[in-house]
């Protein structure tokens, strides 16, 4: 069929046959589609709607586009823990390692930070020498060798999806169930996984914002991964406020590796809970525990024992960054940074600190992008030294700004200030885990 | 605002201002908006919707992306007729020297056929010599000297809509009437004109065959040219057969100096009728008539007396054709053709004809384009000897190809046999003008 006639149904309110959408990818990979007939189909496609066949058929089509990953020569279950993004999240760099010292592999391809999230290629490159360059003989190579390797997508993983999102983000078609599914699940499927843990954000400083939205999505994911043959299940979790202690790249590996090292802070503490309970889900995906409480245990034994830590310090020698960090993580910080507390204007309890105007706040500092091709400053960064619940007293610190210059401070406070209130009665701590779909 | 923006608004549902929609056709024209911006908006707009307003608002923002031609120094009323294009529709090759010997001043910016349909500018150039190509200057003293000229769009008439146009037949999103009117009325607007009468075709050789599309296009095109100040009106006139004798370019011209010089075949009365019908009401528009029957005393008698084909005879002089079609209008008609007679396999009365199929036959003979880029035979052509309503006897001949090869004759002749119909009881002459919007 031409473009012409295939977009014209999708216009019409018709459904696509999994032969006219393969027709359209392989299209948009050997460019017989042009951009703007890609992007008007992707339009016509949110406004009129795609079904769960034709959501998998796209997921399929693109996964195709590109190769997979064959993992058959490591007799590990395999498994992959991926979040929708959010401020602060960091568990990808605990979870892998934790995993792995719990008898998974865990073949993880993620991606860069993005407006005001976060992105694991970007926290892991403020290790020095941290390479997440790997060919897919390597980052097999590395899995062997430690369980587990973090690297970003190659050229042959899901072309089809670097593509289609580059012009869905020009177009304004990012925000559509159906289409994150696909993206998210060709690559994802393009691991060769037995399981996938799916940690899909709710709140402010999510992706989709509403419970509901967030909810659909994990259903969505769950229903594409199960229909490829893969363990699949979801939880949904808070971001509302930015999870752990610390925003920005270097001072999020920080943490990690504090966590990795049983030097938790109060202000981590949700980190750590959520880096465990998702790993415990993904143990018994895997099959390597026979159930949650016994992959609790499994997995506190191997992040108390110093287990994961060790395995975190061969997969960052393997991928040639600089282990000492380990032993000595206030190498991560940079000290020639300027600190600037932010101190409370009110007393009371913190009913909200807005996630989404905390990542634009780090943003302005240069911790973030704002377009794909921006550079990225992985040292500075924001402290949460109050969380959701807490009460305080006017002129406690709220947290610290560490930037290089006074504009930088001071833009980035206007920010923040806006992002806390505080209220005369007393608030919750926010429950981290929402929900659950399996 | 970025683009992102502006589709995110019209994807969303919401109503598009004037500002965003002028930035979006500015956009256009200089490249800030890429082609595969505007794709994903016009999709969202024929998803969405555009009222009215919106509509006007394309409209003036095509046109004014490009130039207005300047007819003050012509000190007589500007009409234009514009047809949505048909098979057989030669009207305006009559319309625009009788409107002219009216007392009209006739600026008429035309297009080239594609598809089924024919177009203005191919049968023109099948006058030997004829020069379609003219700068706004030479426009302007041909018709300042005959009354009428007639010539394809510039590069500075709303190169918006040019561009816009080509992306929506890449995309499937050409029918959709709001773009459908700022498309046509943006060229128009650009004539200058004080009056415009529109032909709306209905039927299957229509551009939309449903009634009830046509009647909405008119109102729609009636709407808008009101709006921008022309005094403008619709007829809605049939095409389910082709009108006239005639489809073929050469042969289409020749029809219409046949009735220039009232020689006019029983075939060809159609199209005298409503070339007459359109040009009384253009008369009355323009104010040169008080009413359609002084109007249509007038062009009769300017028919009649040799006055139009006189007018037709001095346009040919000043755009470089032969004029001596006029006086022998068989120069227009290859000799060398093979003749083919289409004959009928039934006896009773003629109930369909069916414009599209017809089209797509002479299309088949190289008579027509399929790509805009495609070459056009001007010579090869069908003539209907029979028409709707008309009773007819197994063996009588329904019409004749007029081709270059035996292999054409055999596809138009599979082709043409399904575009008739015969029943054995009487078949009403369709009305040819089935509706006016004023």
């Amino acid at each position: 069929m031409r473009p012409q006639e295939i977009i014209a149904i999708k216009r019409d309110g018709g459904e696509l046959s999994a032969a006219a959408i393969k027709e359209f990818i392989d299209g948009v990979v050997d460019g017989s589609w042009a951009d703007y007939q890609t992007s008007a189909l992707i339009m016509a496609m949110i406004l009129r709607g795609l079904n769960l066949a034709e959501q998998d058929a796209i997921t399929r089509a693109m996964l195709e586009s590109g190769d997979v990953i064959d993992l058959k020569s490591i007799d590990l279950p395999k498994a992959d823990k991926h979040s929708t993004g959010g401020v602060g999240d960091k568990t990808s760099l605990i979870i892998a390692p934790l995993a792995a010292a719990c008898g998974v592999a865990v073949p993880m391809i993620s991606g860069r930070g993005l407006g005001h999230t976060g992105g694991t290629l970007d926290k892991l490159e403020s290790i020095k020498g941290y390479n997440v360059n790997l060919t897919t003989e390597q980052f097999k190579s590395v899995i062997e060798k430690c369980g587990f390797a973090m690297a970003g997508q190659t050229a042959t993983i899901a072309p089809a999806d670097k593509k289609i999102y580059a012009l869905r983000d020009a177009t304004a078609t990012v925000p559509y169930i159906p289409l994150i599914v696909a993206s998210i699940m060709s690559k994802k499927l393009a691991e060769g996984l037995d399981a996938l843990m799916l940690d899909v954000k709710t709140g402010s400083g999510a992706f989709m914002p509403k419970f509901e939205d967030s909810r659909r999505l994990a259903e969505s994911l769950v229903a594409t991964g199960k229909n490829f043959g893969v363990r699949t299940e979801a939880v949904i979790s808070d971001m509302s406020q930015p999870l752990g202690q610390f925003v920005g790249n270097s001072h999020e590996v920080y943490e990690c590796i504090k966590i990795l090292r049983n030097e938790t802070s109060g202000q981590a503490a949700d980190t750590r809970e959520l880096s465990l309970e998702l790993t415990a889900r993904m143990l018994v995906l895997s099959g390597v525990a026979a159930d949650i409480s016994e992959a609790r245990s499994l997995a506190l034994s191997k992040l108390e024992s110093g287990k994961a830590l060790e395995s975190f310090r061969q997969n960052i020698e393997l991928q040639n960054g600089d282990p000492s960090i380990c032993d000595d993580p206030e190498k991560l910080i940079e000290t020639s940074l300027t600190t600037f507390e932010l101190l409370s204007k009110d007393t009371g309890f913190v009913s909200s600190i807005d996630a989404l105007t905390v990542g634009e706040a780090v943003v302005s500092l240069g911790g973030g992008r704002t377009k794909a091709e921006d550079g990225i400053d992985a040292c500075v960064g924001y402290e949460c030294t109050v969380k959701i619940g807490d009460n305080i007293t006017k002129g406690d610190v709220l947290g610290r700004i560490f930037c290089r210059t006074e504009e930088q401070s001071s833009l980035a406070e206007q920010y923040l200030q806006k992002a806390y209130s505080i209220t005369d009665t007393s608030v919750k701590h926010p429950q981290l885990i929402r929900d659950a779909v399996s």
